[in-house]
């Protein structure tokens, strides 16, 4: 056991592996190769083409003790996951982790097979309830939770060797070459799926819609897909990308958005060349709209806009006010289209997006992030993993990844919710460390970290509620009462990886 | 020594490699990882921006008998390599090898370093007087000479370790993120680069033509670019790219291409869904206007054109005649403003296009290939290395690997040229296995290989010309004379390596 620098106790191992407590965001150092695997060679007339999941696993070796992955661009309606840990489970296999880069509410149907032992490891965080019954130690299944850019690190330095990756293909053709931009199961940016595609041992496309060769553009090439599998379905098309992205209409959503882009507009970062990355929140789209007026109004030629992108930010591409969109996931249907449509609408790679071990992703060039919060300590430490409650029911996605590249790193968040207090003493779980955090924005009042005190300055200057962070915790607590701590077991049920793979957290077993 | 399989005298060893004599193309297999090279953290808000191409040199680590690469996608107007060499023989590093993907006449700059140590070895092909200078032995330069594909299977098994790979980028960011569709340089496809820029160990992009971030649509992403080095200039545009392709006009030629056009229309594979290369030749760009008259006669809807593309691929894309253009090099201007330009003129990295070792290139996909040749020898097997004079002159490109690779490999030829038999009992330097070639067609008739004998009957109930090869051999020594076997010395100065890395022949010295 050993304290890491944010005060949390890590213990040594975990699941098999040595532990390295974190202990700041910048100077960590790659040690490794960048992960490999065997060239192959196939047939020269050889046909890629599988009868079925079933027939895929048996073709892929995969045998106990292996690891899988899957992309979660289907989101909430991904069926393929479920599919695949149902076959596998059918043909006696066990001890399986999955590495995929997230796990929706829709998995919740692999329960059973984790109870059964057919899945031992989750290489990846999870939304929803196998995350609060891992957390309630209901089931057993170690749990590490990565951001968007940390899975593509763990992948690439080989931390996860990915043995099989079943990689939904919503363009396909036969020899292999994918992309998402067309089909029932459209997803848009396969920015995750890159990733596997090039560090998994055997990479697999399955198909809703195999078109005629060459499926162009080519997303994922032939070169690097083993076999291919046509499926009747993939899942359900409603539930993978949401049409319903809209800017808030709640009041204090309304107001934090307002205080938020008076910040941006008092960093002086919003001038031409600004790039800038929100997620799909009602909040974080208001802020967007903010951000819009203000540069339509300077005249302000923005450099790109980032992330898993909206239809918000393709209205900005399209109006100019972006030179490029860089676009790792899409969030709703007018993504896809734009995706497919403009050129300078970009997939890019987990790895360009976020990954620390590379020669720079888009994340450092960022000026400014909106970023949401489940609890915000005084120390600027961010949780979005855990509820208050203490279970694990979110996912980091690139939440500490922004924070860390980007100039300007903003947190949205209402003063409270469910009665809870958002900014307290301490946070349940550390996601995002305080000293990536520059501004926590609430609906009574914006705290600046300390190491910005121009911008606190500026922001007095032009009248806005700045408040010590303390001043702030204080101001809620008496509305709130001061919350009452969460008792946990000693068993550390999953942990926190931070970006580079040092363990900023731990997820332990909730007392009840 | 040990024949192989063509009966070529390999010997065991050459500049200290351990050589395998070629057996046949299909059936050797890879035994390796793919290569690898460290994990890199760069500071989040570090700057790739070096002054130079000496101070990139220096930053690169470049030590005596280290290997660099560069792209030939500016081909004889590349000034690039010439200025790398002269500021590493200023640096006093020696003992360097090349292992560009193509050298060009341009590049006999580089001479005087060769004689004086800076560069001792070419890892590929070159163009023009470097060759016929090392064949005369009167420059001493171990050269081995692969294929499109070979080359990408021997970066990515790391049979060449590029220490240094130095990319001209034709529109660039300062971050390193780049694409050749734009700027004084474009040149289109950068399908060569792609591989170096995944598997060097450090990548340098060199531009003319810095643009602001980031450069979209990204053909070589950020994350494996090390530095970016802006210069005043890459070489001369105007040789770049030819803007000069045209169909022949000469009678020969057209009486060719007539010829291979009728046996494409006879081999069955003229249909919905056929794939097609041709060259730049004139006589080629014959058969690819015949092969459209006939598409369009037949409303017939391709699949893909492949290869370096020429605008006459272009304007078939453009009138449906292919639903793709898989492009690993642009021949032609028009050919640089259709890949910016249309979606599915899709760009292909050479491993894609021509790799034997990964899950499946173009070339497999192909079903007919129009290539040519300098000698053909009864048993089909292919020069395009070496001239009758015995002189190395020219680079293998993709000749072996879409021979290997197209259902239909048409070797299009004058049966006579500059007096020498084209088809002669033995060629002096094999290229391409005659198991690989289906049909050699001349003005004076057509050959079909023996394992096709559908298409010969085909060919002779349409009263195309088919002759045996060895009675087109005949009447063509009947009016040049048999040719005068050259002499060699026993020196071996360079390899023929097949693409699968076997040694298919050697370049012996010229005696002179």
């Amino acid at each position: 056991m050993a304290l890491n620098s944010l005060g949390r106790l890590i213990p040594d191992t975990f699941a098999g592996r040595m532990l390295l407590p974190y202990s700041d965001p910048w100077s960590l150092q790659p040690h490794t190769q960048r992960s490999t695997r065997p060239t192959k060679r196939i047939a020269h007339d050889g046909n890629k083409i599988l009868a079925g999941i079933r027939e895929a696993i048996i073709a892929s070796g995969l045998k106990d003790g292996m690891t899988i992955s899957t992309h979660h661009s289907l989101r909430n309606g991904d069926q393929l996951l479920n599919q695949i840990v149902h076959e596998i489970d059918d043909l006696g296999i066990r001890d399986i982790k999955i590495a995929s880069s997230s796990v929706h509410p829709v998995h919740a149907e692999i329960i059973p097979a984790i109870r059964k032992g057919v899945i031992t490891g989750l290489e990846c965080g999870v939304n929803g309830l196998i995350g609060e019954l891992i957390s309630r130690g209901e089931l057993i299944c170690p749990v590490i939770v990565r951001s968007h850019g940390g899975r593509a690190r763990a992948l690439i330095t080989g931390e996860v060797p990915v043995d099989v990756a079943f990689l939904a293909a919503p363009c396909c053709d036969e020899y292999g070459n994918f992309n998402g931009f067309s089909g029932p199961s459209a997803c848009g940016s396969l920015g995750y799926a890159k990733v596997d595609a090039l560090h998994a041992r055997t990479v697999i496309a399955v198909t809703d819609n195999l078109v005629p060769y060459p499926a162009v553009p080519v997303g994922i090439p032939q070169t690097v897909v083993d076999y291919v599998v046509p499926v009747e379905s993939l899942g359900d098309p409603a539930k993978i990308v949401s049409t319903t992205t809209r800017i808030t209409t709640d009041p204090i959503g309304l107001q934090i958005a307002k205080y938020a882009a008076l910040v941006i507009e008092s960093s002086g970062l919003l001038k031409d060349g600004f790039s800038f990355q929100t997620g799909t929140g009602g909040i974080s789209l208001a802020v967007a709209d903010h951000v819009r007026s203000l540069m339509r109004k300077g005249n302000i030629k923005g450099s790109f806009g980032c992330g898993g992108i909206t239809g918000y930010f393709v209205d900005m591409l399209e109006e100019g006010l972006f030179q490029a969109l860089l676009d790792v996931q899409c969030f709703d249907l007018k993504a896809v289209e734009s995706i497919a449509r403009n050129r300078n609408h970009q997939e890019i790679s987990a790895t360009m997006y976020a990954n620390p071990f590379n020669s720079g992703a888009v994340v450092n060039r960022l000026d400014c992030v909106i970023l949401s919060a489940t609890e915000v300590d005084v120390d600027f430490n961010v949780n979005v993993n855990t509820e208050s409650n203490g279970y694990l029911l979110h996912n980091t996605g690139g939440h500490s990844d922004t924070a860390a590249g980007a100039k300007l790193a903003i947190i949205v968040a209402p003063s409270i919710r469910g009665r809870l207090p958002i900014i307290r003493d301490s946070v349940t779980t550390i996601t995002t460390p305080g000293e990536t955090v520059d501004v926590v924005v609430t609906e009574r009042g914006i705290a600046v970290n300390s190491k910005h005190p121009e911008l606190k300055a500026e922001l007095i200057r032009r009248r806005a509620p700045v408040k010590d962070i303390r001043e702030l915790r204080d101001e809620i607590y008496a509305l709130t009462g001061v919350p009452r701590p969460l008792e946990f077991e000693d068993d550390v049920v999953g942990l926190v990886e931070y970006r580079d793979g040092s363990i900023i957290d731990v997820i332990r077993k909730v007392k009840e």
